[in-house]
């Protein structure tokens, strides 16, 4: 899809607290240092985590380096032949995957969506191909409408659909880098998932990606990696409940969010964390709850309960708004408090940190094996591993939220409404 | 148990790469040095390990440190009164819980069985309870037997179950201690688990050591890389073709090795790594088997089958002699090759590293959680977590090995009597 | 210096990537949850590092947490009696030492110096005994301006002076932890400093800390890993260039700044990293420069020279602004280029990162040893350390910045006033 | 120097704990399965270590493949042409540079030199070129004379003279892997040296290796952590006290070891730790010393001192074995004790782990750096580092041991014998 203009020249590496040096070329230096890029600086990858997780404070621009990284390691060792370009526009796709991330990442989604009609897919695309950014691409010798489309791992022209796996897909590089990222970051403990030997073991079938069966216990343990993370960091309690005072925030303030209106790229790219987080200092309707904030005074978790149940799948039901509200106010009228101090939450909201790579259907990765002729033979890794099968329970979690004051009574009357449940006091940040 | 005869001083710290700083007082230290404990510095954790993974060198010594640290941040965290007698005796009896472990650790397991009759729990209790070791743990005030019984979880003499759950239970300090440090050494990637994060969480629930709620995740995450380590190391395919051989040279070479007809603790504890392979480079009988493994030639894995269904736990069939050796005999008629020279493996057998720690019957671990009274409220971990749940499966692996030239014949007849198979070809070391 | 009005009862644990579990009080995580502490979340560690260690996005909240940690271990362990609320003071003492930076942390400093006539550690005083924060001091028992002099390490009325070298001196909390830190962070690969065998082995020596003769080789790595931490991070070339562009935009900025007028300590609390960005971004004067920054079109330096000699202390010199101003007017005229495009770096200015922690005087540390007798005798680190002695050397490093078109002309006239000098050109971020 | 007789294929990789996964072709599986590499498995890299680092038990075997490595990553990166033989040859030479190593390492090395008049090094050229390896090496097209030069870094007809320096000289991955390993293993807390950031940057200045001037830092960082490894490791007090007892035990047995009289090769590879360690358990006259060691009860230093004076190094006065008996009989006349009991130990001694890399003459490292013409310029790194110039002085320590119960006296002896001293009496394992 792209002419080889003058190949690309080794330039100098960047110094990555996970993978000890990235190498880059001259083209990747290049897209870097574009706006767009260097943007993701001030975009974190887990706002609100850090009230739990003081040191969580890494942004998307060292993950996008790092996807970019390791989507290079998988095309080096894939053993099927790939042509320099294509080893390029992979790399260039896993570095441009998350452009279009909103100020507080997923945070942000339920904004985006609302507003802009885009999720932050549809932003990244709408950038690589139609901003400054692509223009560089353009000089570079590469067609920004296909690097937008592999971007989100979604090349239409393409007879290699492992390219677009590469990039999105149950065992992409996204995943493989949030999941020892923000493990590292948070210390959580989680996520030493073994991504070389996963990588160094990939092949593809039938023009899929796939992993070798004796990668098995690695890929299980990525995937297990993501569940734990998920309970510990993204689905947090408290992680939560500050990511649901900034979305209010947000709200409540949106009339001064220019983001919320731009007609082009280069005027969304102009927003980000530090813009967004001033502005809610300013708003005289965003400001009670910063200062909120600003004292770590949060919401308080009134309820939780987890329905194990595979087939209730009561988290999808809670993703619709109207059901939430209807039940919203039907708690807070039972505890004589006002609705908009009653919070539903569920896991499959998209403003959930990667709620989107909690797939709650079934998992698809291929599975292959050698035959005693040496033919490789594939099946899914569901009907390999019985692990994989437990992972959508923990899906099913509801919770509801309230301000400190009127716990007692939030507790009980979500109780009635809906059924008893247990939680733990035991104190943690 | 014990009288406070004088209060134990501090007397230094020995450094240790997974917990940095492990610090003594005057009567551990005494009990270090002597050569009960000294012994195990050439007993490896892991025999045959080392094939597959070169730098798992680490032995049962800076274990046993290990496991008699975790125990200190047990005891010193239980929100419960103890002692400081019954804080001495825990840790001493995590310090002491190995001292019975014949030469390569697990793999003798089956000749200690057949030959002394006891287990390696019964040496460790024979030789706290009667040899040198014993004087001076009644020199220092303990009582000798009773920590013989602490040493392996079975004090009989206590109002505290939780004493002996410290030292041998689902979450015991032993298990988070070799979980860690067999990955660290093993470099395998798994075993981060958060275990401080479950230790400061711990409670007595009547009477029983419980995990807090809040570290469920945890808590499966240390389930979860027992199995991981164990389908990676304990269990991998090549490091049993190694342990194998090494039992079938054990077992050749069994007359000259006296330890198998030690009358008392003193005479076995002469016995280590390195006095039996020497004995076994020199033994008439054994010497080709330990030929082959100085030059890796190593036997190979002619069939492998997981079988999925829970009920049928063909394991624990599998782990009667009688049933392997007829097994064995018919497989090797229809492959026309010696008998000796095919090997049935399950790891419910007892030679496999840590094949007791891997319970086939249900994990039984109480987890609390507070009521709104502030009541602790327990359940077992099995109604709580599903993960813990598909575990039983992984036991249900079976495979055959034999020699690298009749490797095709034997796997054609395995698939007879055992039924097909598929078998990935991909090489790893 | 404070009453004990109810003991402090444990109120949970904070997870960080560094230590694991810091554990908190009640008083801790009351003042904890103040905005004078939870406002360091917005304050980088190491502004402006991050363009060259992407991951370098660590703040200065998780760091004052470390050195509270740090600090309690010090406490505890030092062989000297302390009372429960002299332990206390001094961790919130460490807690709160850092209150008084201002965005963007050291970049900051020369600004307050000019403006509002303060050190950093002036205005931590300034906070700690005069905000909303000294109130609550107040509340929880304890004296504001006690503490306002403990968290600089100056309290005067004490016989102890060693709690004031826990938290300011050669070997003090504070360095210990962002040596540490800073390293895990940027992935810098210095920093692994046994810190806990210095702590372990501290004492007290005539009312002053002191570090035992067989910690030496540690305490020499703490103070090489903080000089190689200012070679590759604090002082490092296009760090310093980043960081040399945001002090530019601040002061072109500075009349948009009301930080730089604050008459209270609530005042001066609404500023940091978020809300400056924010004002740089729109005003005027320093919008190009920020736009420059956000495609990375950074300062390059055209000059560089290390001068050996010892008596020169160059940097020293260089300190004076004015000094400064002059050469660079003499550089520019020779370079024919407009004076505000030349800019003189050393690492003595206020601006550098730790520039104060790289002590140019003689480092005084005593290390006592025991004479046969028992006795501790104590000789200062300088007589028994070559290393320490040579670190000196490395504060003579002039720089001579300047934009990328007049890189040649720049070098070539600096060359003709400072000396000739080499300069590599190998690449890196 | 070998003939491309079919390309080495991919065969697959090795789990390390430092490098995460080496990656092999079937020529170094081949050459890793030989007798002679496998038996390094029972060859520790620091025998001794352990009585004070318990966790140091890992082997020769996992640091030649570690040096293989490396050697891989140094060629593939070096911006000179190589041939792939030339690049094969330089791995497989760091694989087989330790294969002459004695039981237990360099404690082995004063009897080779004694009784086989060869160093280790001269054993490794001899096992390369006239062993069953030999055979093997030029099946695989090789020629085993060249190698066995080359891997000991002394190969003549050359002119790469970077090649030989690759595998020995002060830089070399010989070095940087020990350095960093046995730090991983002890958990000494040094050795964290970014060796990728050295290697990515090298280059061949007029036929030799050289270090960029950017690297310098990192340079120093190796040299430094080798400086901290011997003081902490490889010269300690009493991992020094229970080498000079194992070396004793030798030297008593030396009648049974059949290694100090082999003829050829193959007879000196039937000889390990194990095996060396067995007959010294039985062996009537090292006995004793076995069963000393067996119960820690280990020799004192009762006498240390450092002579800080750069030209006295007496150190080199007293690695003569007749100087040193000279004045341990002066010692143990004035101390009224055995003159057997009385060790005196210089870190210049052949039996010191690494004592040959602990240069004590000048360190000769080229450091390039470009001329504004792009020329690259190289000077030594004495020249440009004045922290390489402070090593020497820690080669002037002087120790006497004896046994606990003469230590009063010795002490004093020594004292009036070699000058007056301090020792710290602080307690470590």
């Amino acid at each position: 899809m792209a002419r080889d203009i003058v190949p690309a020249a080794y330039w100098g590496f960047i110094k990555d607290p996970i993978y000890g040096y990235i190498r880059l070329n001259d083209v990747e230096k290049t897209i870097i240092d574009t706006l767009a890029v260097q943007r993701l600086r001030r975009i974190r990858q887990l706002a609100g985590a850090e009230y739990v997780y003081p040191a969580a404070n890494h942004t998307r621009f060292e993950h996008v380096l790092g996807a970019m990284y390791l989507a290079g390691v998988v095309t080096e060792n894939l053993p099927v032949s790939l042509s320099k370009d294509e080893k390029q526009e992979v790399r260039l796709a896993a570095l441009l995957h998350d452009v279009g991330h909103a100020p507080f990442s997923h945070l942000f989604e339920p904004l985006l969506v609302k507003h802009l009609n885009r999720t932050h897919e549809d932003v990244s695309t709408w950038i690589i191909a139609n901003s400054a950014l692509s223009d560089v691409i353009r000089t570079l010798g590469f067609d920004p409408k296909e690097l937008s489309e592999l971007a989100i791992g979604r090349l239409v022209k393409t007879d290699k659909p492992f390219l677009n796996q590469i990039i999105s897909s149950s065992f992409d590089v996204d995943k493989m880098d949030f999941v020892v990222r923000d493990s590292y970051h948070t210390g959580a403990g989680y996520g030493s998932v073994d991504v070389f030997r996963l990588i160094y073991t990939m092949d593809v079938v039938k023009g899929n990606l796939a992993a070798d069966i004796t990668a098995l216990p690695t890929l299980e343990s990525l995937i297990l990696a993501r569940l734990e993370s998920f309970r510990t960091i993204y689905f947090h309690r408290a992680c939560r409940a500050v990511q649901m005072m900034l979305l209010q925030a947000l709200d409540l303030a949106k009339d001064d969010l220019a983001i919320l209106k731009t007609k082009n790229p280069d005027e969304y790219l102009e927003w980000d964390d530090y813009t967004v987080w001033s502005k809610l200092c300013t708003n005289p309707h965003s400001r009670e709850i910063i200062k909120a904030l600003s004292e770590r005074r949060i919401l308080k978790c009134a309820y939780e309960r987890t329905f194990f149940a595979k087939d209730e799948l009561l988290s999808s039901v809670f993703t619709k708004e109207n059901v939430r509200l209807k039940l919203e106010e039907e708690i807070a009228a039972k505890a004589h408090v006002p609705t908009s101090d009653v919070g539903i939450d569920v896991p499959s909201l998209p403003s959930v940190p990667y709620h989107y790579a909690m797939e709650i259907g079934p998992i698809s990765i291929p599975i292959f094996s050698r035959s005693r002729s040496g033919e490789k033979v594939s099946q899914n890794i569901n009907e390999l591993s019985k692990i994989v099968d437990v992972l959508r329970v923990f899906m099913n979690i509801v919770r509801v939220y309230t301000k400190s004051q009127y716990r007692e009574h939030v507790a009980a009357a979500a109780a009635e409404v809906l059924g008893k449940s247990s939680l733990s006091s035991a104190l943690s940040y």
